[in-house]
């Protein structure tokens, strides 16, 4: 395809992704061309109070957008293509490919977004191999994980080859037949792979993942021993999953009811591409629930993870209006906390025992296996590609640690392999990898209200707030420096009971003393009052109270004048 | 001891440790006289913000504190001890029986709350046997736990004999060499239990759990594998790991180095009482560390769940004067993670091995086990006890309902046992068990400064201001109905890059039209003013931001007179 130049180099910059699991977005960059490899979105974590999603900072992408040549996107997750709309708002992407079950549920969320003029989208299929730029060659190539139409790719460079695995598992007896194209990966081992950048979910996992398939008679099992209604959860995009668990509704012959926005969607592109196969006829509206008896119900839903807003977490707290819980209701957990959601998880089991349902979950069940493969899935994946070069991606620090040792025990030397963080620039050659500097990276905070953006400060104040309470005391001052009434209090959040009335006094003396000194025959000196208040009210509530509380001090001028002509108050945000 | 009367009734009341880990505290109550089972703490769940401890509402206790004969302690575990110097500021307690070494850890409680004088401690050994009241004779029966010195207990009542379990696992192999006193609960269950209240926190797990000694040889060998330092962590109550660990410590000729106020004063008290067994001039104050060569460093310290002050996180966030992590350090995590505190123990192990630590962790390393008895082990506590009824106690819903499902499997009939709730009061009789009504129960929080109680409205208020934050307008208006001067606006904790300016004035409009519409020759309206401009304001701030901001109005009047006599503006409080 391309020349291989032994002088050239390569750049790949994550922006996210590395030391984290989430937001997965990489850069690659030669010869002043970029290409963009999967842009998802992460999920907040605590103390990210009123924030709905995460994303990089994507500045550098924006600073270099006439670089930008294309998108190659490995599959449908959202921590792989939620983020592609926001980016699209400040740049355009001239073309993206990808699988085409992703690009069925990418091009749903670019039209939500009203970007899809932006760029164009190129379902692929294995094998496909699509040009980018010059400098830029990708093979896609079929591989197994928790969601269906999911590739690796092979990426051909000036320098050479550089396969990206995307996330995988080694699945030999994947649901809908589609095979790990694992001659295509020995072919590229055989031939020569400079570099391998590779999933290290698992990495503290030892041994293999199973099958999917190995969950299919724990979930027959337990879909025999119910005898009234069965309410099922997983995560929507596993459409392994759900094909089984629709398989199996048909074998004990009950109507599926599908409750959940993203499961409704997901489900609707994956039947159209053929990766669920289920008769219309299975399928009935939940409108129709009570027509049918309790034997013959299946439900399927979202809420797995003890989502606040998600179908599972509604009918547990019994806000759901359509569908209660009762006595002989199966609930089956055909998915495993991922760590952060525990509480919520088992808050949720609590919840539905509590109503009657009797709940099936946990590990020991085996109705749940992972979509990441575990140590000797990596080592598998080494042997097949025999890379030169190694990068761990996709794990947070102490699991990109262990692939390294993993790699290194399959013989790759440590010094050609590197432990990254988004924002690293790694200059990979034919003889060498390492980090030649970094760009500007980070975090971007999307607003619960998704419109705006929560920047760092904000989330201080919110977090402070949450912690503390706040304490408002306003107060009108004469021009002349003289308190005109007694100031207002306002509190909020603290838990102490403050003698209020005395408090207030205590403000007011406060206050007539700071004028008083800050006065002179020319009236009050305007510019110190505001802070020279503030400081001694924070000291006065550390005395009063014995935590420290923020304080907003709103000080109204008053001028005077028959006419009542103020002046104009300054805004105040302390 | 007491004769048994047929006619008797026992009132088993639960005011904590029901339906949660954490806070038990248990009265047992008969003809007029109450005994307390252990009082403990509970520790604040997400969205508790600046909570430090969570008691339970001890209202009922309060209101009867004529009864109370005295208080019977199992163990000294925080969830079952770290709640009796609260206590015993609201009411006295006339004598607290319990084990060495719980009694001389409450001891040190109850002299820095300045409570000693309210009671008197009483420590036991095993098969004392203690009365309390008329009604109450209380035999402690050795067990094994995480912590040492830890006791079940039969409690003879007029009905018959109750056996609490207290929290027990069996371990055939003790540490300590104190064996679970099978024999006596084996007689127990010849002479006729009536009633079985039984530890349930490990419900869910099949099998048994393994034994503290099977923790030492894995110990061992991430010990040999040590080349510089180690540094170990555990619970600092868990006496029998400890104990292990210094011995181990001794074994490798490692100097012991203890970090963390509360491992300190577990030590001491153990080591004072014979459970921990390690001479004195193996320990070396920290202050000595840099005599030591890094082979012969061994230092023990708190941090194993994350917890944000402790030694070992703030050892990984480089904040920890003394110890700075280096290459070649060895961090040992002999505890696995509490649902809940997940992620902030991996945030430290990243951290950890970022500044260049080995960090051993994980299920897989065999280095840590459960001090709670699993399936099998509750099986064999009901096998020797025998009991007619049973109460599943300690634990979240889901695992009293699966020990419930146990106790079945063992014979014992389901109308002879319940699922209870704080507060709920079981009527025990030699023929029958079941709820016969509740007291006043729920939860003080108590807030960080330990100094306040956080009611309701607080942490409600607290969890809005993290949300959403708060936008404060004050303004000045004077008794003709008119703005004085334009609106003061303050804004916090919210991302909206509003056009402060616009808002400011779109606020003074709606300010004016509200005063104008509620003023008439007499004056203003006062009463309504307040809540209509703030009705106002939401609308505005609907219409201006997409979400629903908690809303201040500060508004403060002026009288307009030459005297400046303004009415004191009353204090809002909205």
């Amino acid at each position: 395809m391309t020349n291989p130049n032994p002088d050239a180099k390569l750049k790949i910059i994550p922006l996210g992704g590395l030391h984290e699991i989430g937001k997965n977005t990489c850069v690659f960059e030669i010869n002043d061309e970029i290409i963009l490899l999967d842009a998802g979105l992460a999920f907040p974590t605590d103390g990210m109070h009123g924030v709905n999603i995460v994303l990089p900072d994507v500045t550098y992408l924006r600073d270099n957008r006439h670089k930008i040549k294309g998108m190659i996107v490995t599959h449908g997750h959202e921590d792989h293509i939620g983020g592609i709309a926001y980016h699209l708002k400040q740049f355009d992407i001239p073309v993206i490919y990808g699988p085409r079950l992703a690009m069925a549920l990418l091009e749903g969320k670019l039209e939500e977004a009203g970007v899809s003029d932006r760029t164009e989208l190129r379902p692929v299929r294995p094998r496909d191999m699509v040009r980018l730029g010059k400098s830029f060659v990708v093979e896609y190539i079929r591989n197994t994980h928790s969601i269906a139409d999911s590739c690796s790719v092979a990426i051909h460079t000036p320098l050479g080859v550089v396969i990206h695995t995307g996330d995988f598992k080694f699945d030999h007896t994947p649901v809908d037949g589609e095979h790990f194209d694992v001659q295509k990966l020995a072919e590229y081992g055989e031939k020569g792979v400079l570099c391998l950048i590779s999933d290290s979910t698992n990495s503290e996992v030892p041994g293999h993942t199973p099958s999917e398939r190995s969950v299919f008679p724990n979930l027959d099992r337990v879909f025999s021993q119910a005898d009234g209604r069965l309410l099922v959860t997983t995560f929507s995009s596993s459409v392994h999953r759900v094909n089984m668990i629709l398989e199996l509704a048909k074998k004990h012959h009950r109507m599926v009811f599908v409750v959940g926005r993203s499961m409704l969607n997901v489900i609707a592109h994956a039947r159209e591409l053929g990766y669920i196969k289920c008769e219309e006829d299975r399928f009935q509206p939940l409108r129709n629930l009570s027509q049918y008896s309790d034997r013959d119900v299946m439900i399927l839903m979202t809420g797995s993870q003890g989502e606040p807003m998600a179908a599972l977490t509604r009918i547990a707290n019994g806000s759901h209006r359509e569908i209660k819980i009762r006595e002989g209701d199966t609930v089956v957990f055909s998915a495993n906390p991922i760590p952060g959601n525990t509480i919520s998880v088992v808050n949720n089991i609590d919840k539905l025992m509590m109503k009657g349902a009797k709940v099936v979950y946990g590990k020991h069940q085996g109705i749940h296996v992972s979509g990441h493969g575990a140590q000797e899935d990596q080592k598998l994946m080494l042997a097949l590609t025999r890379p030169k070069f190694f990068l761990p991606v996709h794990g947070e620090h102490r699991m990109l640690v262990k692939h390294s040792q993993t790699a290194q025990s399959m013989g790759v030397p440590a010094e050609n392999m590197v432990i990254i963080n988004n924002g690293d620039v790694v200059e990979l050659t034919q003889n060498s990898i390492g980090i030649g500097g970094k760009v500007p990276s980070g975090i971007e905070l999307v607003d619960s209200s998704r419109q705006g953006v929560v920047d760092r400060e904000t989330l201080r104040d919110r977090q402070q707030l949450a912690e503390d309470g706040i304490i408002t005391v306003a107060a009108i001052v004469s021009q002349r420096g003289k308190l005109v009434t007694p100031p207002t209090v306002d509190i909020r959040g603290i838990s102490q009971t403050l003698d209020l009335e005395r408090f207030q006094n205590k403000v007011s003396d406060l206050i007539g003393r700071v004028l008083r000194e800050r006065t002179n025959k020319k009236g009050i000196e305007r510019d110190g009052i505001q802070p020279a208040i503030e400081s001694e009210l924070r000291r006065l509530i550390r005395k009063e109270l014995p935590k420290r509380y923020p304080v907003t001090v709103l000080l109204l001028n008053w001028v005077e004048t028959a006419e009542n002509n103020a002046p104009v108050p300054a805004l105040t945000a302390s």
